[in-house]
């Protein structure tokens, strides 16, 4: 816990890299019950809301804990107990989303394609064409478990087509890739505090279509996850219904105006498509091969074949990454072996290319860069 | 947000006052994969338990979210789908476990003694007797609406006698008044990080019995709030399940460092008791007067009556205290007009004496003190 040495880059889909000025935010006790903490709440849900372009049409409900419990905290309120979700699923977080609606006992239908094939709007409007007894489609916008990117907008329109309600994962994506609730039509769109917008992680926050969150009273099978109760408490008192993570709530509210300042989502989307675009580069002259095809990659995290060589390993390689000072994260495939890296957080290209020459010298030192680049 | 100013301190029951080495800790961005933070957590884990001695007999879980995540996680995982638990309450955070365990549609019973008025061990065993289908027992140890303590050794000692389980919210007193695992037979206690540790808020805890929570794989309705497979998991990976609030676990832990170089458990009452007296003797020259009985009264935050004055309203008084620099809580009383006053958090008598003057101040500034003290 010494503060001797400097800390790792993190180059992982968060917790990632926070601005110092981000953290400092936390140097500061604030009492939950004053107007002064209460008044921070109310703009970051504004600041939010602006981000979508959702004011009229949406409301901002934070959460406490990880982006998953804001995803059951949607769920669970917004799909009524006789409710049918469709999850559309190319990798964990889909078949999370799916278990957790399962387990709250909601009737759910899965469709899957391999993790490197994104989802249709064919496939959505075959799909709700079969069942029309669906009442809510759940789609990852960034599937981080890869990289991948989901067809938001065409998918949005045929869920409108049919008449159904769009809940959207938008975890990883959300603040740098673009969702506009003048363009998109969803009821839910579900990000967390420590991803895009580079806060400290520790809350959640739900985009509801007011209309439809107004009707959700009752819903909940959880008082915790209860975004109809949380939402009508912050309306009519200010407050948070429990006791709110007050350090990270103040920390998140210095990342958007930090995001604000840098020029919102578009110059979020164009500084992270730099650092994508150099890794990209890095891996090249590696020899290092990128797992997704790049026209449906996003630039937030990107899959790496791992080096195919007996002297490689991902823990050995980890390590001496992190020796370096780089945090790099694991594959979640199953049938390939691969390593991931992160382009999000408080980061330029100076730190992807520190941190590809760091992968370099530890390939070197593995003896597997001279094989590789054979 | 700037920082020329000294914050207030806060004389709330969390979040409270922590201090600045433990907020310190939360300067860095750790990797939640990373072997390093996972060393902390497994670190936490271990100094949770030695807290209530249960080393041996019970594991320690710790749950993103504030405190009621981890109230609602014990139960949706500890109680069976046809279990049923009996809530004793006299207070808000007693009607709130009952409310938490009836929406997941779990049987509840409750028994509800007034806000001044602890539950007896005699009511429990009489509750018990009449009742033989009631599996779970929940307690609230310190129910901070008022401040009152329930008799929590002698009460263990009647659910034992009739072979249940008993839960325990001991959210408010954990780590300053004595739980002992070895004198008080429980399957949970249930605190978070924002307490009597120290820490800032946003994540809880549940030290659970291992034999009983080792039986209660899918019983949990919720994924998020699932113990067991937060549990299992973390014994596996030593991972969280889901991303950890890291910056949250680094300033517990180093709160949790700063709690036993104090002295641990007995040293924190010790202190909390000596804020406590000094709070009730300035109160006493201020003529304002305890709601509880001395008796009954734990020294973690006390309910004092309103002064009777046609001047006096708690925002008024709020107001004035906050801009001399304290935080104090509004009552949470139905009955009468009350305010209560948090006797916890990095501060000593010299805090609270100094917020007995700014209330005398502000008493009057308002024309109400003399009026008092007639
Ligand atoms: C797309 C997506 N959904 C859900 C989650 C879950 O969030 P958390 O780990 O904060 O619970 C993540 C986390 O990385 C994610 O990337
Ligand atoms: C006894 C008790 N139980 C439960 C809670 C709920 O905790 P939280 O507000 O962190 O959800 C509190 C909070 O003060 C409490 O004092």
């Amino acid at each position: 816990m010494s503060l001797v040495s400097r800390d790792p880059v993190l180059l992982t889909p968060g917790p990632l890299t926070t601005s110092l000025q981000t953290k400092s935010a936390m140097l500061r006790d604030w009492g939950s019950w004053d107007a002064a903490f209460n008044a921070v709440t109310a703009k970051i849900r504004q600041q939010l809301l602006d981000i979508v372009h959702g004011h009229g049409s949406h409301v901002c409900v934070p959460m406490q804990g990880s982006g998953t419990f804001s995803v059951e905290a949607a769920m669970n309120t917004l799909v009524p107990r006789d409710g049918h979700v469709l999850v559309l699923i190319n990798g964990a977080y889909g078949k999370r989303m799916a278990k957790l609606v399962s387990m709250m006992g909601r009737k759910v239908s899965t469709f899957e394609t391999p993790e490197h094939v994104p989802t249709t709007p064919a496939d959505v409007d075959r799909l709700l064409s079969a069942d029309p007894g669906i009442t809510h489609v759940g789609l990852i916008h960034c599937e981080t478990s890869t990289g991948i990117l989901n067809p938001l907008e065409e998918i949005s329109q045929v869920v409108k087509k049919h008449g159904k309600s769009l809940v959207i994962d938008a975890m990883s994506s959300f603040g740098a890739l673009e969702i506009d609730a003048r363009k998109v039509e969803f009821d839910a769109v579900i990000a967390a505090s420590g991803k895009c917008i580079e806060g400290p992680p520790g809350m959640g926050f739900v985009i509801a279509r007011k209309s439809v969150l107004e009707q959700c009273e009752g819903n909940s099978l959880s008082l915790s996850l209860d975004l109809y109760d949380q939402w009508t408490y912050m309306e009519k008192t200010t407050q948070w219904r429990f006791t709110p993570p007050t350090h990270i709530v103040l920390a998140f509210h210095e990342a958007l105006n930090q995001s604000i300042a840098e020029g919102g989502q578009k110059a979020r989307l164009s500084r992270y498509t730099k650092n994508y675009e150099a890794l990209m580069a890095g891996m090249r002259e590696l020899g290092l091969k990128q797992f997704l095809d790049p026209r449906i990659q996003a630039p937030i995290i990107v899959t790496i074949h791992a080096p195919e060589s007996a002297h490689y390993s991902f823990k050995d390689f980890y390590n001496r990454v992190r020796d370096k000072g780089f945090i790099l994260y694991p594959g979640k495939l199953t049938q390939a072996e691969t390593f991931r890296v992160g382009c999000i957080g408080a980061i330029g290209v100076a730190e992807i290319r520190q941190a590809v020459n760091a992968m370099r010298d530890a390939l070197v030192e593995m003896g597997i860069y001279e094989a590789v680049a054979a």
